[in-house]
């Protein structure tokens, strides 16, 4: 039996501003696909207000169920910002000062420019070790399996950089997409034939409308790579036997 | 005592496309400035794979602790739609076809070309009400508070169309925003002083880089109309005695 190694992941968008509408979450992408290149598979996402207790029982959930859990968000120097101290009491851990954290921002900004609210930004759970900012400076921490980031995309990717060898991935899912000018349904059966011949393949099915005509891609997915290939020529052969033409697409998750 | 009447809300977003960073989701936010037009918060989103004790799980929770919950996903003809069988098995009642959804497809479709991937489409949970679907017709459903819609955008906001007159509202949450150019640091202590000064107004501060400038949007939101208007104000002012300037920004959520 084929044996493939799945490592999971869960995302914690933190933010009012994405729960009512002011902001569109730019981040979910971002980290699923960097997720994918590590060899690590998100699993679920929640979004979830600037409330302490709903923090900490989030966190506390997903760092239980998955093997890791990302937050973004609410990290900065203002009263809104209280994600950092509420990991803390996920954790039942000490909120703690960072010397380390302190010497970069005095650095950064000069040590006469460090008012209360940028103090805020250098305390972390006892125990985590800093996540680098290369955009901003104030950094992001790790505390376990748990990586704390800021929700401006610009930073939250660059802070990725730093995690690059932090995490430990499992067998890449590779993903084949086709597409066919042709509603869905048509091919119900078919599709469904394929993925009970394949265990180790999942394939999904999304319709579309497109150049004034309808269509549907077809998405296989899978951990592994032969599997993958001989479930996508199998789907390429049936749908040539039902007369119809497929397109290759390009090879997006 | 101000009293005031919160209606809430979460939204189930299903679908490996989304989590697999094939998609990217365009209902959350177009869900939540409904809702608020609505006079419901949206207090929590959470993005999930297409298996089925995940969604039956998901939203057993979360119809439990909102007024509402609204799927997005999984409604169409193909083996990789569960969304609505697993609704039923969460509310533990019979999966049954709806004679009126079939009567609206074999109208839509002509009787001859309802296969079993349409036929698929047909079945509800017994007890559940239909949602219209004025773009592609196969219809949505609503079972007691929780609103199951396609995942397609154009598709999921017309069916918002039918739900006008099913969802009961509390007061709705009002929204003004400023703006000042200068880091949001700046202005911590003062932030928080006028939060704690008006307790139905929360206030959110998004630190923002436009034009080369660094600067903040400072937004208020409140259900007591007096209470934002004089939390406004008092921010204005307190921006105006610190010697900065601030803007008046679009009244966005």
């Amino acid at each position: 039996m084929t044996k493939v190694k799945t490592v999971t992941a869960s995302m914690l968008i933190i933010g009012d501003e994405i729960l009512s509408g002011r902001t569109k979450d730019a981040n979910l992408t971002h980290l699923s696909l960097w997720l994918n290149r590590m060899g690590v598979q998100l699993k679920e996402v929640r979004v979830i207000p600037d409330v302490g207790q709903v923090i900490q029982d989030a966190v506390n959930e997903l760092r239980r169920q998955y093997d890791y859990v990302f937050t973004t968000g609410g990290i900065g120097p203002t009263h809104d910002d209280i994600t950092a101290e509420n990991i803390a009491k996920a954790f039942d851990v000490p909120f703690v000062q960072s010397e380390k954290s302190l010497a970069l921002l005095q650095q950064h900004f000069g040590s006469e420019n460090i008012s209360d609210a940028r103090l805020r930004m250098t305390m972390i759970p006892e125990g985590a070790t800093l996540i680098k900012n290369p955009v901003s400076t104030a950094p992001g921490f790790q505390m376990e399996n748990v990586f704390v980031m800021a929700g401006i995309p610009v930073v939250m990717h660059s802070m990725l950089l730093d995690l690059e060898k932090r995490i430990f991935g499992g067998d890449e899912m590779l993903c084949k997409t086709i597409h066919v000018f042709e509603g869905e349904s048509f091919f119900a059966e078919m599709l469904e034939e394929i993925e009970q011949d394949f265990p180790h393949v999942s394939l999904g099915s999304y319709p579309f409308f497109r150049n004034k005509r309808y269509g549907a891609s077809f998405v296989l997915r899978s951990q592994v790579e032969e599997e993958l290939e001989a479930a996508l020529d199998m789907l390429k052969l049936k749908i040539g036997a039902m007369g119809k033409e497929y397109f290759d697409g390009e090879a997006k998750l």
